[in-house]
């Protein structure tokens, strides 16, 4: 990190952002609001993002030379997505400043790094864990962890894929060729009662803010719904996360997803380093949204307001799902935010709707 | 008007905003929240807009073969100022839907059709006036009149340019010269006890949606601060809006200016035929905020709720009030709305803010 860690950027700043989904279109929206310039960097020029910065810059993650051209051209960069090739963020922040910091994207790429240091640097809990390098292990993970556990991959997993639950030793082993024989972590599976989520963020100078507990619900793996605040108590999830960030000397807003047990207990499940799909509500509760709270973060801007002024419930908008725009658009309690993708494919996130509840 | 009137444009479709400033920036914003795209028509490509649009074509607003290929190149066109030529808006309408419809801005052209038409087409009480045009007509004015009158230049006027008020024959004659010996209207002074406002939208289906009365406080004749509710009685100004907007056949977002007398009745001061520096407090009220409404309108949409979830007052950031920007950022209730523009002037528009007072 170089020291332009610390300066404070004025409106008209460039903020660059390595990709161009939807994230990075909401975080474009939001920068724009705050009167800065966005560029995005993303492997094509046809993006959700690209539609509403002042440029769109065409290249691969990996070409170093085009990013080192990137971070040159900005003031500060950041990312929409963890799977930023390390030797990336490597190059860029030689050039640049860049939120959030490179050892919370190694983190969070590898899942048993990711578990290590949650437990290990930060003190918080996680399922117990066991590393999974070959067949055997897989065996062995299950009997050390118990009658049934998770094989994930450690790396580049997402909305339920690279994953397995096993029961039986023979099971495991098959798990782990089944993933590719690569490098896998197991979990003692958690039988959790719901999973909950904090959104915060913490800027240069190390202020913190985090909204209230997030109540998630999935289906097929991927986030359908969450609601906030939940009606319980918000206290020990936003502890944890604020012991990551400060952990990790964090800059920008992270998301710490966790499995809450029935007796109220939570877990961490994993953490994302950037805005998160489960704070998408914030758009609409008349607080500061994660976009520009991500925005204010990693420009060193004091952090804003977390405290929603209402309850609010965002829906995920998926493949086809955004063909009900008209009926959408006719709910006043409704609040549409469509992502400017042409092409719709099942499962594709098209959109999210925030509803006001109460 | 073409008979593409009354379609419903879907998400993805392309709106084109004739004018690259603030408004046409925030309409843009809030275009990309429904999946539209927007194409910025505009005289340099170094405009607030631009930043957040995916395409800005330059071009002259009396070009007609670039605004011909601009009509083409989108779905439905708008605006953001009524001074849109009325040969560009004709040329436009001929190749696709053009909202506000042409008799809006003509009407809104001329301080003189315009009260003619709000006084005798929309049945809506505005001051007593008289054409002026030359000094004899000044001075006749000011007898049929009375005591004291406001010369304003029919066309081209704003933010108190190109008006002066008079109470003696010799400074009316005088007055007329002064502006240039242009064609003029002379209206009674009105003693008013606050100035108002009402912004409100009508789509191509005939759907209709106000907002509450809105008070508005100028300094040097330039809009300081908005507030809305207003804690006072909303239905006859918005009884008067409606009337307008009907009598229009209207489609998009209007804001009507009104003059309200001690006694408490209004009279109409002005109609602006677009969304409306009035109507900035709506983005951060909780309802749908004006650049949406209009967006919705225009497009064929359901209008959307106009009643605000709390009081909101929204303050202009003039010049150098912009670089007062970290202290406004540490105010967890004000909502900071920057619109881009590097070049800092004495009065000039740079921002504003939406501030949560109840």
């Amino acid at each position: 990190m170089n020291n332009s860690k610390t300066s404070i950027l004025a409106p008209g700043s460039i903020i660059g952002i390595l990709g161009g989904g939807q994230l990075g279109r909401m975080l474009a929206l939001a920068a724009a609001r705050l009167g800065f310039i966005t560029y995005i960097y993303n492997p094509s020029a046809n993006c959700p993002a690209a539609q509403v910065a002042a440029k769109i810059i065409v290249g691969a993650y990996d070409d170093i030379a085009a990013i080192q051209k990137f971070a040159q051209s900005v003031d500060v960069m950041t990312y929409e997505f963890e799977n930023v090739p390390s030797a990336t963020a490597e190059a860029a922040v030689a050039l640049c400043p860049v939120f959030p910091p490179k050892i919370a994207l190694e983190t969070a790429q590898d899942r048993m790094t990711e578990k290590d240091f949650i437990a290990n640097k930060a003190g918080v809990p996680v399922a117990p864990n066991h590393t999974v390098d070959n067949e055997f292990d897989a065996k062995r993970a299950l009997n050390i962890l118990g009658d049934k556990i998770v094989i994930k991959t450690r790396r580049m997993g997402y909305d339920g894929k690279g994953q397995q639950i096993v029961e039986t030793d023979d099971a495991a082993m098959a798990a782990f060729k089944d993933l590719g024989s690569v490098p896998c972590i197991a979990e003692k599976f958690i039988p959790f009662a719901r999973e909950v989520s904090v959104v915060a963020a913490r800027n240069s100078v190390g202020d913190i803010a985090a909204y209230p507990l997030i109540e998630n619900e999935h289906r097929n793996h991927i986030l359908h719904k969450s609601t906030c605040p939940t009606h319980s108590d918000d206290g020990q999830a936003q502890a944890y996360t604020i012991k990551i960030l400060q952990a990790l000397d964090y800059v920008g807003v992270m998301a710490v997803e966790f499995f809450q047990l029935a007796d109220g207990s939570i877990i961490v499940n994993e953490i994302a380093p950037r805005v998160h799909n489960s704070g998408h509500w914030t758009m609409d509760a008349g607080c500061t949204d994660q976009f520009e709270l991500h925005i204010r973060a990693i420009t060193g801007w004091p952090l804003g307001s977390t405290q929603p002024l209402y309850r609010t419930e965002m829906i995920n908008l998926l493949g086809d799902d955004v063909q009900d725009w008209l009926s959408l658009a006719k709910d006043p309690n409704v609040k549409i935010h469509f992502y400017g993708k042409s092409d719709i494919r099942k499962g594709r996130k098209m959109g999210h709707i925030n509803r006001r509840v109460s």
